[in-house]
């Protein structure tokens, strides 16, 4: 009996999008832009656009060499001029999908993409699926399905750091680890094997011999070792995409705004400024260590009796519970007051709501500061809290490493040479890790290694659906049409 | 003495940009799509994006020859992947702008763009302006101003046939004109001036030879003529350019809602729907016979106490004011009432409104439909009625075929090979238009022609800042600034 040879993708799975033919897609984009950037892939696509495009050079389009680029004009099939272009030309296997393309870049604006695109159309081609590009890259071989959601991450990232992460995965590091420990079970699965046809063909059938002693153990071993780093990275890389919420509050005249404006341009890596649906609060995307932020302004809080400000109090109140990290403000020139210290003690005693909260008292460039009491002392206890005045920028830098220090501590304070880059990449792996703890469980307990066997082989094929090397239309169905189109 | 050799714009515009460094930016719209495009352009462009740019090719980026894309890295100074491209070269003249450049296709995203652009500016090329790619498109020849012009006009489109127009100017059809007429009053400039240099050598100076007869006076009345035709062509351009609003007004319950989403179905050229500010209205843009038309739909005119109800009938009648026609709907189970007499009279009697009523009668497929009557008839002396059923259709090709038929009378009625595209050619033309019919008045009235032919060389004048042969910093500047950035 030899391990199973695992199956490769072209073979196991069905064409999801139904059929191969040319397809065409708007790339970017659309609106009022310089350039418009259309996709076409598809044996044939280039002969199909050939019938639509018209340039002064003497041979047609179809018989272009690969990554050139030709200049001329769509045309409808009455041979009215649609758009001046710029065509590239792409040979399989030397394209995105390893298929003949095109990149038509075309005008921008909404109306020249769509004619464009009907001209496409009118010659055959038809409109791409969402994830289609990619999954021809991924059906043709030319990337597995770890980089096939790279692209995706690298389109959504929202900061360099969580960019930088999703082109490590697009190299192939992340497919590079899954593959090397894969290459350690299948060693451990060999030897397990070799030793159970051995010990069936000759050796008699007293179990003795194919029982606990799981060969290659200590392989299997550095292989959970591996499977748990990159699992517990996914608590790290999930913060990198999905970000923390950050809230200033405090009483009115606190110096909220002036806070969360200096915030603003102490960090260079500003992403938006978003203006709130209501003007209860204001919010803005920055990056604390290349973590995206959400850092959010909110209404004083303060008992009223008005029945807008009340509203006001009330949004403000439902956002602290969503935040991860509040940042309290107590006025410098006043000190904590009793409503300052109710505040503390409800977010405090409240532990369900897992979040930290640093004190801060502001204005800490005026005359009037007070200077941190006792009795504040004894409110803030198991509290940070920082001076800062917002006019000097005394205690800011303190505070932006504070927030970052509680970012890396809700993040699991990893660092993580490879991380996994989606939920379904961490289920698997979990899956692995589990089949080959049981696996590990079972040889301690000196169980016969027919059973032990096929846990590891399962194992195998969790990490092989990582990259696709074994998938079912299922998998590649969820994971695609989660794409843009043109992607 | 010579006729004056018009000036090129070489010679005459200094840079209004301020110099001709490498520049680069993004030229298409940035977002969550598949791929963003940048552009580079300058002496020395290639050279330096290719110190931030690492392949597997053993030549180097700036070793390539122009027409190529080349798959790679833009990395950091330090060597760090920021994302994997494609780079098309360009080498000058055959380029956009005419000089050396590149375009780099990289994956989609507000921060990978962003890290691109970074790495390039640290390679030394700075922010391209607005317009400023195109700007040296024209400055180094490649196009004329009209051209130019013609770049944001298709970009702009909101029909295709707004698109084909631009794209026809921007093919060049306007500057051919205008250059065509400009020689036709070179040529009457020339033997005008020969004229005064032989009257004043040869002959005495009595003034009899030099006066009132202007030479080649049938080509300049053809001059004329054409200038003429171009400058009616405004008056059309512009409604494709700007379009017509279309709303539709009518006491609740007459069938305004089904008339407008039927007219959106029946209109296959819908560009997007949107949600009103308020929801006092909602409107559509749509094409009618190319010209782009914004459809509204309001609430239901009635004397109303409600509060809230009377401010919407307000926000109607404000919308009604801006109307360019107005498409009345008279309940047809109803019959004309005495509220919808008093509105038609209304928007009839004031002419100042200088607006076109349609009015039509609905739900003609219900048994209870009240044939039209006298009473109606005499109400809408004057104005078109058209029975309809948004259920069946009956009548829906006519109210189409009404609507464009109005929106012509609205454009003059004009048909034009070639047309204006913007104010500032419209401008231009009138301005030699009124030239050379001041040159003819004084050329009837027999004044001596030195003092006709520098009215003729104004008209030259006027036609070469057209085309941009004769160019100032002032206009260009002007012109140039309302682009987008990466144009």
């Amino acid at each position: 009996m030899k391990h199973q040879t695992l199956t490769n993708a072209n073979s196991v799975c069905t064409n999801i999008y139904g059929d191969e033919s040319p397809i065409a897609a708007i790339a970017t984009t659309p609106g009022k832009s310089a350039l418009t950037l259309i996709r076409c892939s598809g044996n044939g696509c280039i002969e199909l656009v050939s019938s639509v495009f018209t340039s002064s050079k003497k041979n047609p389009l179809s018989e272009e060499e690969g990554n050139k680029i030709i200049h001329g004009w769509i045309v409808s099939k009455e041979n009215e001029k649609i758009d001046e272009v710029l065509i590239s030309v792409f040979r399989t296997p030397k394209s995105y999908t390893g298929e003949d393309s095109l990149d038509i870049s075309c005008h921008g604006g909404y109306v020249v993409a769509n004619a464009v695109m009907t001209a496409l159309k009118a010659a055959g081609l038809r409109d791409a699926l969402p994830g289609e590009f990619t999954f021809r890259a991924f059906i043709n071989g030319k990337i597995d399905l770890t980089q096939s959601e790279s692209v995706m991450e690298l389109v959504c990232a929202k900061t360099d750091t969580g960019r930088q992460h999703a082109l490590f995965r697009l190299s192939g590091s992340l497919e590079k680890e899954i593959s090397k420990i894969k290459e350690l079970l299948v060693q451990v699965l060999a030897s397990t094997e070799i030793f159970l046809d051995y010990s069936e063909d000759e050796i008699s059938a007293d179990g003795d011999e194919i029982a606990g002693n799981l060969p290659n153990k200590e392989i299997a071993l550095s292989a959970i070792d591996s499977l748990k780093k990159l699992s517990a990275s996914w608590q790290f890389e999930r913060l990198y995409q999905e970000g923390v919420i950050v809230v200033i509050a405090g009483r009115p005249n606190a110096g909220k705004s002036s806070l969360f404006n200096t915030l603003l341009k102490e960090d260079r890596s500003i992403v938006t400024e978003i203006p709130g649906t209501t003007r209860d609060w204001i919010e803005a995307q920055i990056s604390a260590n290349g973590i995206p932020t959400r850092l959010i302004d909110t209404a004083g809080l303060r008992d009223s009796t008005d029945a807008v400000e009340k509203i006001g109090v009330e949004r403000t109140h439902k956002i602290l519970e969503e935040a991860d990290i509040i940042l309290y403000l107590i006025d410098g020139t006043q000190g904590a007051t009793e409503e300052d210290k109710k505040f503390i003690e409800h977010y405090n005693s409240a532990k369900k709501y897992k979040k930290t909260i640093l004190i801060l008292k502001s204005k800490s460039d005026l005359d009037n500061f007070i200077k941190v009491s006792e009795n504040e002392k004894n409110m803030i206890l198991y509290h940070t809290l920082i001076s800062f005045s917002a006019k000097t920028g005394d205690g800011l830098a303190e505070i932006f490493s504070q927030i970052e220090t509680e970012i890396k501590a809700q993040a699991g304070n990893g660092e993580f040479s490879i991380s996994l880059g989606t939920e379904r990449q961490k289920k698997l792996v979990d899956a692995a890790l589990h089949s080959l703890e049981d696996a590990l469980t079972l040889s301690y307990k000196e169980e016969p290694l027919d059973i032990i066997a096929p846990l590891i082989r399962d194992a195998v094929n969790s990490l092989g659906e990582i990259t696709g090397e074994v998938s079912t239309a299922d998998i590649l169905e969820e994971m695609f049409s989660k794409f843009c189109v043109g992607k």
